[in-house]
Parts: structure tokens; C-alpha cells; sequence
């Protein structure tokens, strides 16, 4: 069960006015590694985690704080609206400074959000739960969360250089922080479970269902140049050695039988 | 540019009809984690890659491939569906087998596709391209390629013991491999990047940037078990200890402005 | 079965050329709460209107001029785009009046329709039909009848005062008046419903399927104010008192079983 | 800011496994009106509130609950797949019972998810962001709520007489009486605030900016039978009384001019 | 502008309940190709046609009836669902009839909509405005018409076989007769278009916008037998010979400059 | 299978950066009608061809260049971001041009991909399966591609005007032969495919399925002019004569039972 207080985690005050910017911000609320996408991806894990209870706290625990991270850039999204020509249609035709701020905002922070921030990513498509994963395999998914944070500091940090507004430069510098803190989590909790099953996931798969003279092989094309990359020339993860193979195929060419009448397809036969 | 060649490059003879795992087998194709997803994944990272070929060479040679495994699915697919009563509503009415074949299968695959493959998942759902990660930064996006490779390992091992026959259980012991083989790729790719700049994604941040004060703390809930964990005792990746830290808020009670007449919002003060 | 007159139902006779608006008209006719939506979303309740033939033909009546309020918009559009520099990338280099012209108008009223509308909402994200509401229950399916023509009349209004344009503004002047006469008549329809009723949907829930001792409960955040509300001091609508309760969770800690080997989860124990 | 108690709300405890159901139960998660829809609704619409802080903190306290009920309803769903023959399409091919089960269930439960709950509906759509409402414009936005917990409580009732759990009945009974909860508290926000500032949203519309003479009339198609309706001849909400018009255009034929060069559109009077 | 008769255009009576059929059909209605993407289309297609004045007459009286044929199609559903079991989940886990039923129907079809229609493919996808064509050119969206009424027909034809119910086959004539006369009237009015501005889209490019060389040729792959098919040894349909090339590359190697620093990418050289 | 070379299957190299417009190219890439529709959608038709060989092979091989299409536009569009000041934001807000730009650009091309391509179109939705066509039938297929060469002809060809830049005209004069080309092939195809099996698709249908009075009749709204157009003197593509018939219901007032008390749907006669 969740419990909320009306503090935010962090402060998220925007020294002014910059709409252009309000709908870049929207990426770090609704884009595919947006806060949106880590809380619920952490939530649905930690739902699903079946017998390894601290692992299970260790996610509910860390998609809860990302809940508050929505929030407050949700203020941040609906600070940096306040006060901005955003319903200056008229202006917008013969000043072009406030031509390119309506041009370049998103015209549904003032026409569906009232200034309000959206569920969307900074080109206004609204998230959606296929960006999150939940597998029910921990050490799967902990890749998957150390990619997303992975991601959104990349994100963040690309922001950060997009602006001069030392009051979200401030908020900025405390979401860099946490990204820090999660990709070392993750990265922790992934070497606590490689040392124990291996580095192949699912560890769990019986030798007899893998056939191994795939396991290794690295095929690369005509004029490739990645075969010479250094760590080929090393074990792999798994301790066995890669090998480079000849890239051809194996299967024969498939025929297909013609379809029943009821399918209506093409008749067979019919450019021969 | 691209090349093919009419043969695959391993195997896909199912022995018999299976119209319900025809539907199962499409997660593979269209799903989040399908043959869809790592193809394109790979091929618009290469194409965004800047100064480094290898890498570059590394991500087209497998995103190459991966577009001979959708070609494989989608021909395992196609027979999965030849022979099958697909059309027989009539005789499901009475002879349950049937009737659950017709529930159990993708009505698409009648209706839609005769008898073919279908660009979607295993409920149906259309693949796109919000699944894929293109980031311009290798180390993050490696993150994604290792996620990718081993939900996608996974989701093979569990379709696996969901049918007997030998012949699809023959093309996925070859997924099963090349999975395997991507995992290591993407791991060793990663360890040699780490080696070079470290483990937080992206290693170019400026220290200033950061407030670092909040890069190692932990912040359990009351009644989480999570600050137990071992890996939190130890130095964390990227060398700096952990800390585990009181979980309060630090950023005020924000109180957003009156939007202005123009935006028609509810008056300020409406339930005071 | 529907007919069509070539006339439109109101005039949409734009002074001007303006590229911009037109994208963000886009709004009104492939937003969430565009006439799309209302237009859909009447039809397909009439259509599964049972027993209740006068409300039916509301529905049908109402969904009807909806369509010719998508047709008056996509007229309107069609025109914005008429005489605009849409074309002329090389001037908006130099001119940032047409570059902020170029920059904020939907590049797909070029590229893809030839200056004609779009099913899509201003942001260029496809309308779809997972806006819409069908519920076979009037009284709630009313209630988001009302909630659309509150959002549709909302978001006219934002618009009417971000153009000068007096032919745009004569059509919201029509606009604006049908989204009152259609908020005014669903209301007066749920009126005549809850009297008949009552107000909580569905009515024909029975006592015992519902825990009645949550049925009136008020649970606060530690920090809120809402308890204060005068709303909470009065009786319910459906007559029974509000009351304040403790916000504390009574359902106990759950803990899952592990995963069969099938599933290929991460084992029990791994983190303990 | 957010904090989380590892105890459910309520208990989430079916007697027995049921695949089949837990496909079904996944409309109330990340159905368009499941809780994710309702909690990220009223948590938007909170952090987009201007100037009105009791009714924030309402939103704030009522959207920290839902979070709550998806929780429950995701461990609901873990629960009913548990120890079922998910992973048996062996057994399915033979027996009519296990097939119907593995044709009825959703395969992502057992492909994907390991047993898990998915952030998608009932037929495997993931949940996304334009199924939420965030005007800034609260009485409109307290219709959408009030809405959305009518839908909501309908489905429940549903689902509640198609199983036989009493586990899974007592979890109902909850959910339906916290919906009776909101349905009562949006209905009474919405009396508070219609007393205030009239039924007509938005309120704050200068007379001048709408055709009044279009504000009352209903406009019957030939063979409707609306216009007979009871509240048609009472006076409208808002006070004015209804009235019946004829339905007609009174827009004209709208011609459009030819498009430029450019556009590479058809050349006018291709056809005359 | 709209009008509505409450008759339908044609009868829509199944004899029997069939909710696994209900299912399928929504194919047709809110399908890729089903009614709904084809009274959109052509309404979209009407409503920017600039310059052709019985052309748009045709496209608007064409998507005029398909609003009627989604009418008779939600009918036909609706009347599919009416007096099955589809609420009997209790029987359906003893009587493997009824399972199938339950576990083959669409579970929004019970939980969603209370036994009516869906905007939604027989997958219980939301129809999307991502289907539908409408570009400004007629000639080209006439091809689009053609196909798309050729899929349509196809798909009635498929579900022809899959019912015996008489009723529903009567209706189904009706829509498949339908569907040649579209068929035939797009085909008509594309040929009476080709005729004056020849068959290659759009006709009005210049010749020097165009690199020549490569409009005719055929470039096959190495195990490819297309180039033995008979039209390649025909003049084009433009009037030109085709000929085959050989498929090889003519671009170069690219190689992309580095990123600047504050896009955070991967340093160059990386690898080297 | 699939292989790759390095080279380009033609070049790729605009003379300048141009941020704006490497937005709009995007819908070359990620549209309805961009390269990763057709590439997907010739590869899906050929995987799912059955027993046609000739033609599967023309599908694979149009199909595997469309890939190589994808990779020019990537390669067009990255280098389109080279050297522009999209991090400039400070700039932006003092200097209307480069406010413009920034306003302008797809805001994901600088925070989402680091200067690289998007899967996504020229408003930033992402490419999705929904778009492509694979039914079976080929000759519908066949319509479906030429329909898609069309499109994607027409928007090449509008792009064209809409950029000054010497490189990216000569790409474009390549691109737009393609596409003459492929709609050469397909209409060659469909020609020889119509002379074997005739213009309705598909030719399977027996004349019994199909209510012949209704097939070849024309139905006007009373003001359409539709009915003198020429084509329909002469008779349709099919052979028969087209007629023009009266438009009128011939189905009845359709009445649905009330639904059962398991569906809580508004009760029978509620407002009677």
C-alpha cells in the first residue's frame, strides 16, 4: 500500500518562463525511459517477484521513489508554463521570438492541460506499458533496469546542456545523482546473482535443449571488420572461447504448401 | 545495403499442425523482445554509430541475422498453420478439441493472413518501434542489447517445454544458442567498455553536474528488509561505498500558480 | 443508415491562411475528446443501446451531427493550409517569420496529405478507438458523454482566444453553443436516470456482493487537508453519511509461491 | 513524495488457480478504466491543480489509494496462476479441459511474464496514457472521474458472478464499495463546485464567444423519437429552457481552392 | 453534413447466438481493412479533395454507406452475444463446450461492453487513424481504395466458410456484393484517371527530378528466379522496356562525424 | 537469410546540416508509407507466399532493398544533425532563427538518439506493424504495394521542393526512379495476375456467396453529382453494366433484446 506527503523529494523551481523547454522536460516524464517507465517497471518486478523477498523490497522500494521523481517534474513541466505567451496566437504572426515559443511548444500543455504537465513524451505520444518490462526473472529484468537508468541519465544529462535556468539545472543535478545510484544498484545486485548462476540468462536451461556448436560463433559479414575486435580474441563471459564462423545458411529453401480453398489465396502455380 | 539468400539460415519444420502455438510462437516475432525488435534494434544503432566502425561492423553483422531469424519464425509460423481446421467453426460447435483450437488460436491468422505469420505478438498486438533503443551511446545501448538477448533467451526456454515436437524443438535449440552467444558478445563488448571509462552511463558528466551527495545512499521504505542486502555492504561499482540514508522529502510543499483567464482552468480559491 | 448532404452544418470560412493553427485545430477533430471521439463514441453506444429506444435515438441523433462537426473542422483546416508558405523551406532559413511558420506547423499537412486534415490530434498522434466509451449502461456511459463535451467545450474555448481570426471564431462562436446544449442534455438525461435509479452505477448491484463498511470512508494522507472539505460534511449523494477513517492497510504482507521450473524464474532464496 | 507499506490494502487471496480468470481480471489493471488509468488520472490532475489545495490534496490522497488497488489486483493475478497447467500444451491436445484452459488464458502470463501480472488489459493491449483525462479545469475533470469510477465499479460487478472464488469475491466486495467510495465523493465535488459556478463547463466563456441561438436546440433526425423525451420539456441544467429545431445546413457547399504545384495533388477538373 | 434513418441499409439477423464468432467479426469492423478504416478513408479523402467536385461527391457517398455497414456489423455482433453463456465461468470449468466458448470469446465483449460491439479487430485491438490513406492525390488514393476494399472482401470471404449460420451468410452476401461494386468502381475511375495522366504517381514530377538510369531497372538477388518472370520481358506499364541490373552497391561506406560532447555519446575510437 | 555490405546502394550525402528537415525526412523512414513499411511489408508477403515461387522471390528481393533504402535515409538523416546547434537553447532564446530550428527539430533527435535516426515518423510517432499488409492473396497484395509505391513517390516528390540542398535532391532523384520502378512491377504483375483469374479479388468466391443485384449498382446522396461521372456509362472493370440505384434502408429497425442481469446494463425501458 502506498502513502503520499505533499513535500517533494527534491526541489523543482525553475527560475522562468521557458515552454519550448516544458515540452523537451516532458521526455524525462513520458518517454520510453522516462520516470513513468522506471516506477511502473519497478512496481510490476517487485508485484511479480516470486520467493527472494529482499529483492522484491529492494524494487517496491526503489519504484516507489520514482513515483515521486514524476512528480516532481510534473511541477517542473507546469512551473516552466507559468507566466509564458503561450495563448499569444496574435503576437506569434509579427514577433517571431514568441512565433518560434508557440511553434515549438506543445500545443497541449495549453489547449488539453491548461499549463498542466501530460503523460507524454516530448513529441506528445502518450506512454505506454509496452516500454516496461517484467519477466519474473530478476537478473533479466535487473539488465533491463540498468539499461533504463542507463538511459535516462544519458537523457538528463543531455537536458542539462539545453538550458541556463540554474533552478532546474539544481533539480537536474539531483536526478543525475539518483541515476547514479540505481545503475550502481542494479549493477551490484547483477553481480550478487552472476556469481551465483552464471552470467548466461536463464541459467536454468538443461545443455540437451542448446545446440552448442551455436554457442560461440561469431558471424560476421564479407567486409565486416568486427571479427577483429579485442575481446573476441578472449573467453567469453561464459568461459568459453568464441570462435568466428562462416556466415551461410543451413536450412535449405523453404517451400510452402498451397493454401485450402477457404483461405482464397492465390492459387498455386500461378506464374509459372 | 543488403543481400538474401533463399535458404534460411537454420531449420523451421515443425512435425505437425499447431494453430494455438502458431499464436504463442508470434511473441517471438512481433513481441516486445521478438526477432522484430533486436533486428531493428541493432540496424538503426549501427546506422547512428559515430567513430567507431567496429562496433558499428559488430551491430550490422548481428542485426543482419537477426532479420534471418524473423524470416525462420515466420516460415515455422506459416506450417504451424498448413493442415490445421482453422475455418471448421461448424464442427467446433460440437467436438471440444476443436473448439479450443478455434478459441486458442489468433483469429487473424484465418481471417487476416491466410495461413502466414503475422508483424504483431502473441495477443495480437502490432510491434512498434517504441520497443527499440537507439541511443548514440555504445555502453547504454549494449545495456539494451544484453536485456534484449536474454528476455528474448528466456521467452524461448519457456515456449520450449509448451510443445513436443521435435522439429520446432530443433530451431529453437539454435535461438536457444545464438541467445546465448549475443549475451556473451554484449557482456565481453561491455566489460571492455567499462574497463576504458567506467561503469556510470554516460562517463562524460562534468562533476559539478551532479549532486553527489545523493549518488550512494540507499533509501528504504519502514518496512522494507532491502538495506539488508549483502551487496550493499560493499563498495558499490563504480568504487564509492554505499550509504543507506533516513527516506524523508527535502523539496517543500510546491504550490503551483492561477493559470491565467485564457486557459479557462477553475478559479483559484473555488474550495476554500 | 446514414445520409449526406453536401452542405456544410455551419460555416468554416477562415479569413486567412495560418499553418500553425491549423495544426493545432487538429485538436478538435483527432484529440482524445475531438469529434471523432464524440462521434464514435454515440454511435457505437446507440448502436448497443438494449431496450431503451428513445435513448437510443439520442444517441444516434447526436452521434450524427457529430460527423458534421468533423467535417466542418476538416474543412476549416483544408483552408488554414490554403496560400502558406508550407513549401518554401529555403525562405524559412533566412525569414524566421516563415522559419517559425515551418518549424511549428505538422509537417505531415505537407509530406503526407497535401494540405488536407488529419485523423490525428495536434501533436500528429493517430486517433484511436481506445478513447471511446460503450458501456451498455446509460447512466455511466452518460456521464462520459458529459465529461467529453465538458473537455470538448473546454479546449474550443482555449482556442477561440489564441486566433484573431473572425471566420474561425464565427464557427466556435457554433461550437461552443452545441457542446453547451450537449452538455445540458446528457445532464438533464443522468437527472432523469439517478431519479430513477439512483446515483451510484451500476444500480443493480446487490447489498451483499459490496464490503458497505468501506462504502463511505474518507482515507487522508497524514499531511492533507481534504478531510476538511465541506462536501464531507454533508451526506453522501446516495444518502448515507461521509466519515473520515484511518488510512492504514488490512490485507497483510503477500508473499508468492515460487515460480515452476517451467517458467524459468529466478530460484527462491537466491537473495537470502 | 511517495511511501510504500509491504501490507496490501486489502486481501488479495483466490481459493484456487484459474488462468483463464486472471486474463480477465487484467481489464481492472491496465484496462482504459483499470487502476492504473484511475491512479495516474488523479495524480496528474493533482499535479496540474492551480490555486485550489484542498482539492489537490483530494486528488493527491484518493490517487495514492489506486496505486494501492493495482498492487492488489496485480497479486491477485500472481495468485491465480499459480499452480496452474499453463505450461502443459502437451496435455492440451488431449484434454479438452487443459486446452480450453491454455486456448483461454493469456500466453504473455506464461511467455513473458513468468507468472506475473502485465501492465495491459484483458485482451493483452498494453495500458497507455491517452486513456487519462488532465484539464486543469477541475469541474470537467471531476465528470472524467466520476465517469471513470462508474465504468470502473461496472466491470467489477461483471467479473464478480463469473467466478465462483469466494477469495476473489471478498477482494470484489472491496472494490466495489471504494467505488461507491468515489462515485459518491466526485459526485459531491462536482454538486459543490456546479453550486459555485453554474453546470456549464467552462464557466468563465464571455456570452459573446458562443451563438446562443444554438445553445438550446435539439435537432432530431426524421424518424427519431427522441424529441419525445421526458426531461426535453423541462427546463435545460443551466436554466433555459429546450427547445426542438429542424435539422438542416446552414453552412453551404464548401468548395476548395486547387492545391499548389507542390503538393503534387490531383489537377483540378480531372473529371469534369 | 449527416442524416440517420433508423432502418438499416441491410438485414444484420444471425439465427443463434455464436459469441466465439462475435469475436471475429469485430475484424470487420474495426480492423485494418474493416468498416471503420473505410468510412474514414473515403470521408477523409472527400473532405480534402481541392478542384473535383463529382470525384469528392463519389468519395463522400461511398463513405456515407460504410458508416452504414459498420452499423450493420455492430448489430450482427451485438445479436451474436445475445443468450450465450458468456457470463458462466463456473460451468465453463466442467463443460468443455462452454470453456472453449468462454476461453474463444472476446472477454471485453462481457466485462467492457455489456454484450454490444467494440471499436476494436478481432484481437480486441482499438481501431487507430494509423490505417487509413488520404493524401491529397486521387489517383493514389484510389489505388489505396482498391486494395483496401480487395482486403475487405477477402476477409468476408474467409469468415463466409467459417460460420453456418444462415443468417449471418445472408448478410455477408450483401457485404461481399458490396465490395465487387467498390472493387469495380475504384478500378473504373483509376483507369478513367490513368488514361489522361498516365499510371506512374504523381504524373506532374519533372523529368529532371528523377535519376532515369534506375526506373526501369530489376535488381535480383543471386539465387533469385524472379527475373524469369513473364511482364519483365513486357514493356513497363509506363511504356519504357524493363531491364535487369546487377544488384551491387553505389554509395560508398558512410561514415558519420563524432557527436559533439553534449550529446554524451560514445567517445570516437573507442574501439580502435 | 540476409547478408550485408558497408557500402551504400547509393549515396547519401547532404551538403549541409539542417535539423528541420532531417524532422521532416523522418517521415521517410517511420511513416504509414516510409522504407520500414515497405521492407517489412514485401518480406512478410513473401515469407507467408505459398506456392507461387517466381513472385515470392520478387517480393524477397524488393523486400531486402527497401532495407538498403532504411539505411540511406539513416545515413541522410544523421548527417542532416551534424554540426547544427540543436543543444543550443541559451542561443535560441535571443536569436529567432536558431529558435526557430529549435523549435522546429524533433526534440528526440537531440535527448532520445544523439544525432541518429529515429524509427519513428516526422511527428515522432513510432513506426508500428499495424501499417504493412500480408494477406495471402497476392493480387490484393499486389494493390496494396502499388498503393504504397505511390504514397511514397508523392511524398519524395514533395519533399523534394521543400529543400535547396544539392545532396540530398540527388538521393531523392534516386529514390523517386524506385519508386517508379515498383509501381511499374507491381502494376505488371497485377495486370498478367487480372488477365489468368480477372479484377475482383478474390476470383474464388462462387457467384452463390454473393448478392449479385447489389454488385455492380451505384448509390447516390440526392445532391451528388457522382452519378454522371463517365466511367460509370461504361461498363464496370468486371464485364457487367454499373446502374445507378436509389439509396435507401432495406434492413428494418433493428431492436436489441435487453441484456441479462449479469451485464448490470441499464435496465429495459427506463425511459418509456
Amino acid at each position: 500500500m502506498f502513502f503520499h506527503s505533499k513535500e517533494l523529494q527534491y526541489h523543482a523551481k525553475p527560475e522562468a518562463a521557458d515552454p519550448v523547454f516544458a515540452k523537451q522536460v516532458q521526455e524525462l516524464i513520458g518517454g520510453q525511459f522516462g520516470e513513468m517507465s522506471v516506477a511502473m517497471q519497478y512496481l510490476f518486478q517487485g508485484w511479480g517477484t516470486r520467493g527472494n523477498e529482499k529483492y522484491k523490497d529492494l524494487l517496491m522500494d526503489t519504484g516507489t521513489q520514482e513515483l515521486g521523481h514524476i512528480e516532481m517534474l510534473a511541477t517542473l513541466v507546469a512551473r516552466l508554463l507559468e507566466g509564458a505567451p503561450v495563448y499569444e496566437q496574435e503576437k506569434a504572426a509579427k514577433d517571431p521570438i514568441v512565433g518560434a515559443i508557440m511553434g515549438g511548444m506543445n500545443p497541449q500543455h495549453a489547449i488539453v492541460h491548461g499549463l498542466g504537465a501530460s503523460p507524454k513524451d516530448s513529441n506528445g505520444v502518450p506512454w505506454n506499458a509496452g516500454y516496461i518490462v517484467a519477466s519474473g526473472n530478476l537478473l533479466a529484468d535487473f539488465r533491463a533496469n540498468v539499461n533504463a537508468e542507463s538511459q535516462g541519465r544519458l537523457q538528463v544529462a543531455r537536458l542539462y546542456s539545453m538550458t541556463d535556468d540554474r533552478g532546474v539545472k539544481d533539480m537536474f543535478s539531483f536526478l543525475i545523482a539518483r541515476d547514479t545510484m540505481h545503475q550502481n544498484q542494479w549493477l551490484a545486485a547483477i553481480a550478487e546473482m552472476e556469481a551465483k548462476e552464471g552470467v548466461i540468462v536463464p541459467s536454468t536451461v538443461p545443455p540437451e535443449w542448446e545446440a552448442s556448436e551455436f554457442s560461440h560463433v561469431y558471424y560476421p559479414n564479407a567486409d565486416s571488420t568486427a571479427s577483429q575486435l579485442d575481446f573476441l580474441k578472449n573467453p567469453a563471459p561464459d568461459g568459453h572461447p568464441f570462435t568466428v564462423g562462416e556466415t551461410k545458411p543451413a536450412g535449405g529453401v523453404p517451400v510452402l504448401k498451397p493454401a485450402p480453398p477457404e483461405a482464397h489465396n492465390t492459387l498455386p502455380g500461378e506464374n509459372e
